[in-house]
C-alpha cells in the first residue's frame, strides 16, 4: 500500500522506478557482471518499502511542490526558487534515505548528486519546475538500492576471529 | 541581518534566544562552574549566525506552520497532525544543526529530545499548535551551542605527538 | 557465524546480549506494555546480525583494546587514556550503528549516552579499563534495537494519499 | 601546534597540504574563476585547525598504520588487508570531517571518494600500503575545505523575510 503511494508520488514528479533502477544498474554493473536490470528494480522497490524512506520522500517532494505553488514562507520561497547552492537541507534530508543499507551508500550518493546521472540530469534540466529536493532524493534512493545489492552479493568474505575465546592478534 | 530573521522566526513560534540559552546553561553548568547565562546566550547567537542553521530553521518551521494551516499534501499532513513517532525527518533535519560544532553534539541532542528540558517541554505541551520540527530544532540549537562552549573551554589538553618526525608509539 | 563473533567480542569486553536487551526493555516498555524481555533480546540479535554493525563493533572495540595495551600512536593514546570529552569519534562511529533502523534512533542514543543506563554505567565506572568506544557502541546497539521494535509495532497508522492520481491537498 | 601535528601526520602518510589544496582547486574553480591555489591551501589549513578534524585523522590513520604493522585483532586485520568494499566505517568516520562546514560537503565527498581525484588516486594505487581510512579522510578534508570556500564566497544572496513581524507568505 504505502509503497504504491511513494511510487505514485515519484511518478507524479516525473520519476519512474525504472529510471532509478537504470542508475543503480550503471553503478553496480562494473562490480557485478551478471547483474540484471530487473534485480535493480527489485532493489529500488525494497528501498521504497521502508517507512523511513517514504516519510522522507513525502517531505522533500512536498517542499518542491509547495515552492512551485509559491506557498512557502519567505525567505525559504526565494531560496528554493534560486536553487541556492549553499542550501544543504536537501543533502541532509537525503542522508535519511542514503544510509538505510549502511554508510557505504554515502559515496554513491555524492557521486550521483555531482555527476547528475540519468533521470537526475533530466530533472536538473527542467528549469520550469522546482526540484531542489527531488534530485537529491533520487540520488539517495539509487545509492541505497546499490548498497543493498552490494550487501546481498556473495562478494563479502566471512572474516573469522582467530578464536572465539582468544586474545586479539598482536 | 539574517541572524535577526532566524531569531524573529523562532520568536514568532514562541521560542526566545534566552529560553534556549537556559537549556545550554543547565547542560554545561556541571562541567563549568563559572559559566554565566550571558555566555550561553552568546553561544546560541553564534550558532544562529550560521547560514546552514538558518536554512534548516526556515525549512523545519515552514513545515510546522504549513501543517497548522493544513496546506501540506497527504499523507504528510496526517503524519504531522498525528505527530507520528516513527517519523524521523525531524531528527534528520536537526542533525544538520546539532553537528555544526562537531559530533559531540549528538549526545546532548538525544538527551534533550527525550527529556524535553525547558522550552522544549513547553512546546511539547501546546497541543493546539504543531511543533513536529520545532522541538527537535531547538534541541539541536541547544546541543550545538553547548558543544561550542565545551570546545571554547580550556578543558581540552594539548596532546602532543611523540615526535614530529617520529614513528607511532608501540 | 559472524553474529557469534560479534556477540563473543562484546562478551569479552563485559557486555552480554541480555544486558543490552535490558536497556531496550527500559526504553520501550512505556510505549509497549506487553513487551517481553525476550523480544528485546531478539531485537538486539537482529541488530548484531547486520554486517555494518559488526564491522563498527570490531573497529571501536579494537581501538579500546589497543589503548589498554598502549599500542596506539600518540597523541591518540593519550586522548583515549584521558577519555577526552571533546573527542567525538566515538559518537561518529556509533552513528553507523544507531541509524540501521532509521534516524529515530538518534534520540535514544543521545539519551543513553548521557544518562548511562544499565550496563553503560557499569562500563563507565570500570576505571581500570578503557571503554571510550564501547559505551557509545552499546548505546547505539540499544537505540537501534529499540527503533526496530518501534517500527515492528502496529502503532504506525497507514497514512493514505488523498488519491493516487490526485493533486496535493491545499 | 596541533595543526602541525595533523599536517605532519598526513605528510608521514604521503599526503601534503598542497596535494589536498589541488583537489579543492579542481572542485571549486568552475564556480569561482578568480580562485587562487593559495586560497585553497588556506582553506585546507583552516579545516586542519579544527580539533574534531584532528581527532578523526589521528584515529583513522592509526587504524591504517596498525593494519600495516599487523597489530589489529581479527577479523578486523583481515578486513583492512582485503580493503573490503562493504566496510563502511571509513565513510562513517570521514563524515565527521566532511560536515564541519555543513552538509553541502556530502556531495563533494562522495564524488571524490568514487572518482579518486589527484592524491586520492595515488594513495589508492599504492598496493603495498594500507589506506582504507586515509583516502576517505582526504576526500573529507577536500570536501570540507571546498564547502568553506563556497560559504565564504559572495555568491550567497541575503534572503529577506517579507517582514520581520509579518506572517508567512501564502
Amino acid at each position: 500500500m504505502s509503497y504504491e503511494t511513494a511510487a505514485n508520488l515519484l511518478k507524479r514528479r516525473g520519476v519512474s522506478v525504472e529510471s532509478i533502477a537504470e542508475i543503480v544498474y550503471k553503478l553496480q554493473k562494473p562490480y557485478n557482471p551478471h547483474l540484471q536490470l530487473s534485480e535493480c528494480e527489485e532493489s529500488v522497490i525494497a528501498v521504497l518499502r521502508k517507512r523511513e524512506v517514504q516519510y522522507t520522500l513525502y517531505t522533500g517532494i512536498a517542499l518542491d511542490e509547495l515552492a512551485e505553488r509559491r506557498l512557502l514562507p519567505q525567505p525559504l520561497q526565494a531560496i528554493m526558487e534560486a536553487d541556492e547552492s549553499l542550501y544543504g537541507v536537501d543533502e541532509t534530508l537525503a542522508l535519511g534515505i542514503t544510509n538505510v543499507y549502511g554508510m557505504i551508500g554515502l559515496t554513491s550518493f555524492g557521486y550521483l548528486d555531482k555527476e547528475k546521472v540519468g533521470i537526475i540530469r533530466t530533472l536538473n534540466n527542467k528549469k520550469s519546475e522546482i526540484h531542489v529536493f527531488l534530485d537529491d532524493l533520487v540520488a539517495g534512493l539509487a545509492a541505497a538500492a546499490s548498497a543493498r545489492i552490494a550487501h546481498a552479493g556473495q562478494n563479502a568474505h566471512e572474516y573469522a576471529a582467530d578464536s572465539d575465546q582468544g586474545e586479539p592478534a598482536g
